[in-house]
C-alpha cells in the first residue's frame, strides 16, 4: 500500500475567496488539501453544536424553509442566544438572512448544504 | 406564521442506544428532537475539525476505502497527533477499526455517513 500524501491532492479552483463556500467532490474521490479542509470543516463545525443543529433544523423544517428569531421557542435558550447561534450559522455561509420590517428572517442556503450532503455521498 | 416547537416534532425510535448512529430523515422535514440533535451532532462537531476533515478524506479517498497510520504522511501533524484523531472519528461514529498484525486499520462506516450525507440532502 502507498504512502497518502495530501500533496499529491489536485487542487481545484476556488471561486468565490471571500464567501464561505464548500468545495470538493465526495470524499471518496480525493484527499482535501489544507486550505479546502480549512473551510469546509468551519461549516461541519458550524452544525456541531446541538443548538445549532436543532435551530438549523427548525429553520429547514419551516414553512417557506425560512424563519425569524420571532418563529421560535421552545429550544430551552434565551433569545438573544437564538440570535447568537443564527449568527454563527450565517457566518459559517449555512443560512442567509433578509430584514423585513422589525425582523431578519434566516434561510438555508441550498446550494451550500447541498455540496456539504454531496461531499459525505460515498457511494462509488 | 406559527410559533415553531421542538416538542411537536415526532419522535423516531432509536434502535442502538449504545452505539453513535445519525438518526432522522431530512432537515427539511421535520425539527430534531433535543436528544436526536445532541447525538447527531457530535457527528458533525468530529468532522468540524480541518485535520480530522483530512485524515478522513484520506482514507475515504484510500484504495478499499481503509487505511492504517503507517498509510498516512504528510499532513503536518505526528503520528501520535493521528492516532487521537482517527480514534475520535472512531468514537463518533464515522470509522470503524480492525486490527491485523502490527497496525489498527480504519474504515470509513458507509451507513453512518450516508445517513448524514441524506439529512443534509434538502431537496424536496
Amino acid at each position: 500500500m502507498s504512502k497518502l500524501s495530501v500533496s499529491e491532492a489536485r487542487e481545484l479552483p476556488v471561486l468565490q475567496d471571500d464567501v464561505a463556500v464548500p468545495c470538493c467532490p465526495p470524499l471518496t474521490e480525493r484527499p482535501l488539501s489544507a486550505e479546502e479542509a480549512e473551510r469546509t470543516a468551519a461549516m461541519f463545525k458550524a452544525l456541531g453544536d446541538p443548538v445549532r443543529l436543532r435551530l438549523f433544523s427548525l429553520i429547514a423544517s419551516h414553512e417557506s424553509g425560512e424563519a425569524c428569531v420571532c418563529d421560535i421557542s421552545d429550544v430551552g435558550v434565551s433569545q438573544p442566544t437564538v440570535s447568537h447561534h443564527l449568527k454563527k450559522l450565517k457566518e459559517a455561509g449555512l443560512l442567509t438572512s433578509e430584514r423585513r420590517a422589525t425582523w431578519v428572517y434566516y434561510k438555508v442556503a441550498p446550494d451550500v448544504v447541498a455540496t456539504m450532503s454531496a461531499l459525505l455521498d460515498l457511494r462509488r
